[in-house]
């Protein structure tokens, strides 16, 4: 977005959004063992952010979180779970605001909508990695997908956010599966352990992750093997869809 | 709250809270055996309302929810979680509203800002019920405990936000033990498993229990015994709080 189109949003944002409530968004993702979480690399700035936008005066916060995801995401059908609000009044560091608008060429007048007090909702979002074409926004050069152990700084509390939605995130795995969101429709028992060890930042035992797995009933073993392995092709697995979503309340 | 104090309310509501947010609570107490809700009666009406209340231009969610308890229930120090942001268009219903000002003999502006649309955050709370001393709001004649299974309809989403709040707290007790808020100090075995029994809302095999809750090495054993049962005395229990708070992560 030009500087332009960028004063044209600060200038009707008020008539379009809800004032004082934004939302947040964690987005993870899994690829090559690693679980990635999506990232706005900040305009004339060294930090980063999660995407994240604004509540429009009629749309409930699922919606909204929905709308901002497929801007950043293209993706139209998102495993998406709000966390937590984040209301500590010191949490909209308008400094940094200000600071990051005028290196954009523009100056707010300090009762401006944009720089209100902000409570945030937190949503996180489960994606399949290869689907996702990352887009910008209005405020940043880049999104893009960091390994969660690589993160660098992020702007106003966004790394409690993350934090937290980590911490929901390995909570759901206690009490139900995971992985239809994460993994390719076709994967392999070492795959799906692997995922749930990048979740939960931990090397887990081979034959109890299996015997724990296999009695939530979701697994449907596949009668095609791995093609081009050299010796003993591995057993592929799907998930059985309509045991899944009984497990999940999907 | 007299006619006069409310209509002040009204007048002045929007220099001292934020617009279009608020909060509910679901306070959980546990009696004679029952699971109970802390509910107000509407005034002039025949729904019940969950206690709420709304946030002041300067608090976080989490300071509003307490004040707003310690209004009710008389309480400083209480165990609250928000568990889910309540945010359909459709979730205030300004007829209801409305109508229910009227009878008060208050009429205000569509344009008021009590009738814009509201989002509610939902916090659920464990408190003992033996130290609660329920008051009433400006908006109710009386603050009771009723029985979960005898709750009739309530205003607005609240029979939604206190389906949702059960199953928080469902989750809750499935990965960390439950009790010190709503037991007095010393209990027996059958008498924390009846906590969990009302909590899940179905019966538990009494050694599963026994064995399940002894691994979370929480509980404490007393010497003394419960006075005045004719037979065998139970066995009476405390919770060993540096345990319990490390398996809460209180």
């Amino acid at each position: 977005m030009a500087q332009k189109e960028l004063k044209e949003f600060m200038d009707n944002a008020g008539q379009i959004y809800l004032s004082h409530l934004s939302l947040d968004c964690v987005v993870f993702g899994f690829h090559d063992g690693q679980l990635k979480v999506l990232l706005l690399k900040m305009k004339n700035s060294d930090k980063w952010a999660l995407p994240g936008g604004f509540v429009k005066l009629e749309e409930s916060m699922e919606t909204a979180a929905i709308r901002v995801l497929k801007e950043r995401t293209g993706l139209d059908s998102i495993f998406l779970q709000q966390f937590h609000i984040f209301s500590d009044p010191g949490r909209s560091d308008n400094k940094e605001r200000i600071a990051h608008l005028q290196k954009a060429g523009i100056d707010l007048p300090v009762s401006h909508w944009f720089l209100q007090r902000f409570l945030s909702v937190g949503f996180y979002a489960l994606v399949d990695f290869s689907t996702v074409t990352p887009q910008a926004d209005a405020f940043s050069d880049a999104c893009v997908w960091l390994d969660i152990g690589e993160i660098g700084p992020l702007i106003l509390d966004h790394s409690q956010i993350l934090f937290k939605a980590l911490e929901a995130l390995r909570l759901q795995l206690h009490h139900q599966p995971i992985g239809y969101n994460l993994l390719p429709s076709k994967f392999t028992m070492p795959e799906l352990q692997r995922l749930y060890e990048a979740i939960l930042g931990r090397k887990l035992d081979r034959r109890n992750f299996q015997r724990k797995i296999l009695t939530y009933g979701i697994l449907r073993p596949l009668k095609e093997k791995r093609q081009g392995v050299a010796h003993k092709a591995p057993q592929l697995y799907s998930f059985d869809m309509a045991k899944y979503k009984k497990a999940t309340n999907l």
